[in-house]
C-alpha cells in the first residue's frame, strides 16, 4: 500500500461539493494522511481557496479534472470518491482494475486514461456515492432509473456503516459508505432489531436534514430565499434512502421489512434528526429499547446514548462525527420513539468515510475525527 | 353590543406577547373594529411603539395593566384574550358576569375589580389561551397540574375551529380558539375520519414549530444562539396539544381515540407543518383521502389542498391565515401521509380568532384576513 | 386609459422573479387594480401556482413569454416591468411607441411582435429595471458594460423615489422605480443635503441587504448554505447602486457628490439597512439633522423618523411599504450617523412601484399599501 | 508551575457561558492541558453535558460554585476567567495574591475563600472580561459606570492581542484577552497606523456581528424571534469596544485617536465581519496598504491575507481561531475599505485565549488551535 514517511497517499476525487470540503477539512489534519491529488471537473484548474475560501492557504495541490490527471506518478493508497452517482462506478472500476468481469473490463475502458496505473501498490476505495450501498443491482436500477454497469462489484462493497462492519472493513478494498438518512435511522434502529424488541413492521422514519444534504448544486430549490424560514417534506414515499434502509433493516430483521419515510428540509446548513416511531416487541418497554442501545454501544467513541429523558438535538453533534441517539416511551400504548441525530456531513458521510479508512488501514478509529462539536 | 360608527368596540387582553403583536396587526387594519384597549402587565405604562416598534406611529391607546384599567366606560362588544392559561379564567369569568355558578362568584371576585361593568351591553370573549379548550375539567387538570376553577364555563365555550364551528360560532360569547398544533392537524384529520377513510389508530403526528410559538418569555432554550441552525424534539409525548387533538377527533371517530404527537422545534420565525401517517380504512386509497379533502375544503377561504403530489410548505402561508394540505400514499402498504402548513400566529391563533370573530358577528368571514403570504 | 368597471388594467412583466412576485401579492389586492397579464420568459405556460405556490388559487392568468402574448386586445392602462436591465428598454420603448426617435423606432422594432398594440388608450410604465434610473447615458454605458438604446426615453423618465416626486408623478408615463439602496439611502440623506445640515462629501453608506435582493437566480452564491450563519461585503467600490445615489446627491447639493457605498449580504430573506456616517454642516448639530428629517417627514404615510436614541431595525418594516430613519451623534466630533430601514423588496421594489401607481393615477396613495410589517 | 504529565493543571472559572463552553471545546483537547476545575455559580452542581449537551460524556468534573471549590489541593497552572466585568477583579486579584497593594488587598478580603492557595507554585491567569483590558482606571469608569478596584494590577496585565504582544507575553501572569470587536478592528488596523500608510483621523469601523456575542443571557432581545430575519444596530456611538479599540491605535498612531464605532447584530450564531473605512496617507495607495499588511502578517499562522480582490466573509473562520483580511481602494479618492472577519468566540475570545496560553506557556502556538472552519 503507497504510503510516504508512514502515511498514507490520498487521494479525493470530486472535491467541489461539500463532503468533498469536508473530506479536505478532515484528512489535511489527520495524522496519517498525505493529500496528493483532489478532482473537480467543473473546476479544474482553481486552488482550494478558490473553491473554498475557508481551505485556502493550507498548500494543497490545485483542482484538476479527471481527464488532466497524470495518474501514472500518483501511488496512491487511498481515493475517496465523492463523485454524483453513475459516475462513481467507471472510476471506481478502473481504480480496482484487476477484476475481470467483462462489464467491468468494459467500464474501465471509459474511465479516465491512465487510471488503472494509479496505484500499483493496490488501493482503498471510500465511495461516497450511492453506486455500491444496494446489494441488489435490481433495486439499484429501479430507484435509480438505470442499470449498475458494475454489478461485478457489488458483493466485494462493504456497507461501511462502521459501528456495525469493523471486521469485514479491516479486509475491504471497496467500502460502500452509507447515505446521511440510513446512517441516523440505522444507527437507531439496528440494534432494537438484532435484540428483536421491537417489530419488524410500522416502522417510520420522520427524517429532518439541513440543506447540505441537498448538495451544492445550482438549483432553484436550494437558495437561500426558497429555503430560509420554512419546512417542508420532499419525495414523499420516494426517497431513494428508503431501499438502502431498509436492505439493513432486513438483515436485522432476517425478514424482508418495508418502512414509511419521510424527510423534510430545514432552514439549517448541518445536521439530520430522525424521529422514527415503533412498535414494541410483546412484553418489551421502551427502557429494553434503552439498554439495547446501552449494550450496543458502550465503549463506542461516536455513538452516545444520552440520560434518560434528554432529547436528542442536532446542535449536540453540528461538525462532528457523533451520534446522540435516545429512547422515549409513547402514549399510544405499545409503541416508542427513538431519536437521533448526526451531522449530515460527518458522521453522515465525510466523517464516517475517514472511520471507516482508519478501521480499514488498522489505525485508531478516532484518528483525525476528535474534533468536538461547535455549538453555538 | 357595544359598536361605534358600526365598529365594534375591542381590547386585547395580554397585548404584549407575539399573538398579541398579531392580533393588533390584524385588527388595527379590520374595517369593523375599533380597539379601544390594550393590556399587559409586564408593559403597562409603555407605548405601543416601545413594546412592537413595528406598530409605533398607529395612534393606538398605551398598554395598560388589568389593575389600571377604568373598566366602567369602556364599553366593549369583544374581548380577545392573549393571557397566560389560568389567568384567563378568572378575567373570562368576570366579562361573562352572569353565570351565577358559585365557583364562578368566586372568581369573579378575583377578576380586576371593575372587569364586570367592561360591557354592559354584552360582550363576546375569544380566548387563545388553552383554559377552555378541553371540555374535561378532569383532563385540563392533568395535563395542567391545576384544577379547572371555571367548570360551569366549559359546555358554553365553543371549541373555535371555524370550519367545522360556524353554527355554534353564531350564537357563541365564549370561543376558545385552538392551540396552533390542533389547528394543523386537525384541518387535515378530521375530514378523513367524518368520512371513515382512515382508521382511529395508530396515528402519528409529527409536528415542526417556528419559535415564536414558544411566545415572547426570556428563556435560554429560546435564544437564537440555542435555536438557531439545529433541530430538536420537545414534550415527547407529553405536549399539552396532544388530548386538545384527541378531544375533537374522538368526536369525528365516535370512539376514544389516542395519538401519538412530537413536536419539534425548527430555527424559523412562524410555521408549522404537521406529518401525519394514517392508516387507510378497509378499501380506502389515498386518492380517496385526497377527495374526502376536497370534498370538505371546497369553497372555503382559508383552507387550500394542493394539486395532486404538490407538497404543503410553511412558507406558502407564512403571515397569512391559510392552511395548505394534501395527501400522499404511503409505500408501506395500507398507510397514507398527510401534510398540512399553517402559520401558527395566524391561522393557528391570531388569524384564526378574527375569523371566529368575524363570524359571531356577522361578518363576513374573510374581512381583515385577506392579507397572502409573504414570500420569501 | 384603460379602466373596466373604473379599475386599471395591468400587466407584470417579468413576474417570476422576487418583485414579480411581490407585484402580485400587492397588486390582487389592490381594490382598483385588474391584473390582466403576466409574463416570465422562463416560466411560460405555467400557472401562478406553479411558479408561487404562496400565491395559488388565486385565479390569475397562466404566465406567458412575451412573444407569446396577444397584445392587441389586452387594453392595458399600466405595466410594471421587472425584465432584466436591458431586456426592459426595447419592451418600454415598444408600449410608448409614439416617440418618434430613429434609435428607438429600431428598439421598437426588436419589441415582441404586437406590442405596440397593447394600449391603444396609453399606458403608465412603471419600470423596476435599472434602465431608466440613470439621467446620463454615458454613466450608464460605463456602470452596465453596453450603451443604452432608448436613451431619448430618458429625460421622459421620472425618477420614483415617491416622497420627492409627486408633482412630475402626477403627469409621468414612464417611471423608473429607484434601486433598492437607493432608496434606502436617498430617504436618509435627501433632506439632509437639501437643508444643507450635512457635508456633501465624505459621505459613507454601509448598507446590509437580505438575499432576496440578489434575485431568484440559481447561482452557488445565493444557495442556502453559501448565505446562512454568515455575512460578507460585496462589489466594494463598485455596485451599480453608487451612481444612482449620487445622481440625487449631486441634485440635492447643488454639486457632485461621490461617495462610499459598501453593501454586504445579510442572512435574512427581506431588509435593507443602510448606516451612513456623514459631516454635520459648520455650526449643525445631530439634533438639527433629526429636525430636518421630521420636518420633512411630518405626515408621510410611510417614512417614520423613529423618537430619539430609538435604532431602525429591518423587522420594524418587514413585509411592509415603510421606511424608519434616525440620527445619531458620533462620538467622533463634528460627524453623525443616520440609520435606515426598509424591506427591500416593498419600499425598495415593488410596493414603491405601487406607491408611484398610485400618484400617477391620482388614487390614495396608500390603496393596497397599507399591510403592516410581520413580526416576529 | 503546576503540571501534570507534562500538562498545566487548568481551571476555568465562569465556564457556563458562550466562551466557557468555547474554553472547554479547546482545552479538552490541547495536548498539554488538564482540566481540573470548571466553575458557574447559576449551574452549580450540574455536569457540563447538562450545561451544554455538545460537551457531554467526556469526563469533565461538573460545575461549582466559586464557593464550592476547595482551592486548598487544586494546585493549578492556569486560570481562563470568563466571568462577568467586575466580578472578574476580586477573583484575579486573588489568585495573583502576591501584590501587596491596599486596594487590592481588600479586593482579596473579598475573593471566594481559600482561592489564594490555588496555585502555590504560581499562575497565569487569561482574563476575558474587560476589566484589565483598558489601562487608564479612570477610562474604565467613564464606560463601565464604576471605580476600577483593582487598578494596581493593570499595568501588570499584558493586552493579548497576540500577533502583536508575543514578547511581553512571554513573561505575563496577567493577560487581559482583547474584545471580539477590538480583535478584528485592530488586526486590520494596526499594522496600516504602524506603517502611516492611512491617517490617524476619519476612521470608521462599521462592525458586524453574530448573536454568541451577547452572550447566553436570557434577555428579550436575544430571543431567535427577535433577531432572526433582522439586522439592526446597536450601542450607536456608545459601545464599551470604542475606547479600547482606540487605546491600541493611539498606541500605534503615536497621538490620541477617536474613531467612529457601530456594532450591529446579524442573524448567525457566531463571526465578526469589519468594514473600516479609512484616509490614505498622503501619496499612499490601496496597494501600499495591502502590502504592509502582508508584510505585517507573513508566516504567521493565523492571520491571512486575502488575495487581491478576494472579500473576506465570516465563513471562512467560522469555528476556527484565523482572521482573515484584505484592502479595497475606494470610490472616493483619498480612501481606502479595510475588510476583517474572524470568529467571534475563538479569534475574538477563548481561540485567542489559548493563542496567548500557548505562547505564555512556550508551547508551540497552534497547540490546540489547528481546526479547520466549518462550512458550509
Amino acid at each position: 500500500m503507497a504510503t510516504q514517511n508512514g502515511k498514507v497517499r490520498v487521494a479525493i476525487l470530486g472535491a467541489s461539493g461539500y463532503t468533498g470540503a469536508e473530506l479536505v477539512r478532515i484528512l489535511v489534519r489527520h495524522p496519517q494522511v498525505e493529500l496528493v491529488l483532489l478532482t473537480a471537473d467543473r473546476r479544474a484548474g482553481q486552488s482550494v481557496g478558490e473553491v473554498f475560501p475557508h481551505l485556502g492557504g493550507l498548500g494543497l495541490p490545485d483542482m484538476l479534472s479527471l481527464d488532466q490527471v497524470e495518474w501514472g506518478g500518483l501511488d496512491i493508497g487511498a481515493a475517496f470518491c465523492a463523485l454524483p452517482h453513475g459516475t462513481s462506478q467507471a472510476v471506481v472500476a478502473g481504480l480496482l482494475h484487476s477484476v475481470g468481469d467483462s462489464l467491468v473490463d468494459e467500464l474501465i475502458a471509459e474511465a479516465p486514461e491512465g487510471l488503472i496505473n494509479a496505484a500499483p501498490g493496490g488501493v482503498k476505495v471510500f465511495d461516497l456515492s450511492a453506486d455500491f450501498r444496494l446489494k441488489d443491482a435490481e433495486v439499484y436500477r429501479e430507484w435509480y432509473g438505470v442499470p449498475h454497469r458494475a454489478a461485478a462489484l457489488l458483493p466485494r462493497a462493504v456497507y461501511g456503516l462502521t459501528e456495525f462492519a469493523r471486521g469485514p472493513l479491516a479486509d475491504a478494498d471497496l467500502v460502500a459508505c452509507p447515505g446521511c438518512y440510513p446512517t441516523a435511522a440505522l444507527l437507531a434502529l439496528l440494534p432494537l432489531l438484532q435484540d428483536a424488541v421491537i417489530l419488524p413492521y410500522d416502522i417510520i422514519v420522520d427524517a429532518k436534514s439541513g440543506v447540505s444534504g441537498a448538495g451544492r448544486a445550482e438549483k432553484e430549490a436550494n437558495l437561500f430565499a426558497e429555503v430560509s424560514e420554512a419546512i417542508h417534506a420532499y419525495g414523499v414515499a420516494r426517497h431513494r434512502h428508503a431501499p438502502e434502509i431498509e436492505q439493513s433493516l432486513s438483515v436485522a430483521a432476517s425478514e424482508p421489512v418495508t418502512i414509511s419515510f419521510t424527510p423534510h428540509l430545514v432552514p439549517m446548513n448541518r445536521g439530520i434528526l430522525a424521529t422514527t416511531y415503533v412498535r414494541l416487541a410483546d412484553g418489551a418497554s421502551a427502557g429494553d429499547l434503552r439498554r439495547s442501545l446501552l449494550d450496543c454501544y458502550r465503549g463506542e467513541p461516536f455513538v452516545r446514548v444520552l440520560d434518560e429523558g434528554r432529547v436528542p438535538a442536532t446542535r449536540m453533534v453540528r461538525g462532528s462525527n457523533h451520534c446522540v441517539v435516545n429512547v422515549f416511551e409513547d402514549r399510544a400504548p405499545g409503541r416508542a420513539i427513538v431519536l437521533s441525530a448526526i451531522d449530515n456531513l460527518v458522521k453522515g458521510a465525510s466523517g464516517q468515510a475517514v472511520q471507516n479508512f482508519n478501521v480499514a488501514f488498522g489505525f485508531a478509529e478516532t484518528l483525525g475525527l476528535d474534533g468536538l462539536a461547535l455549538f453555538p
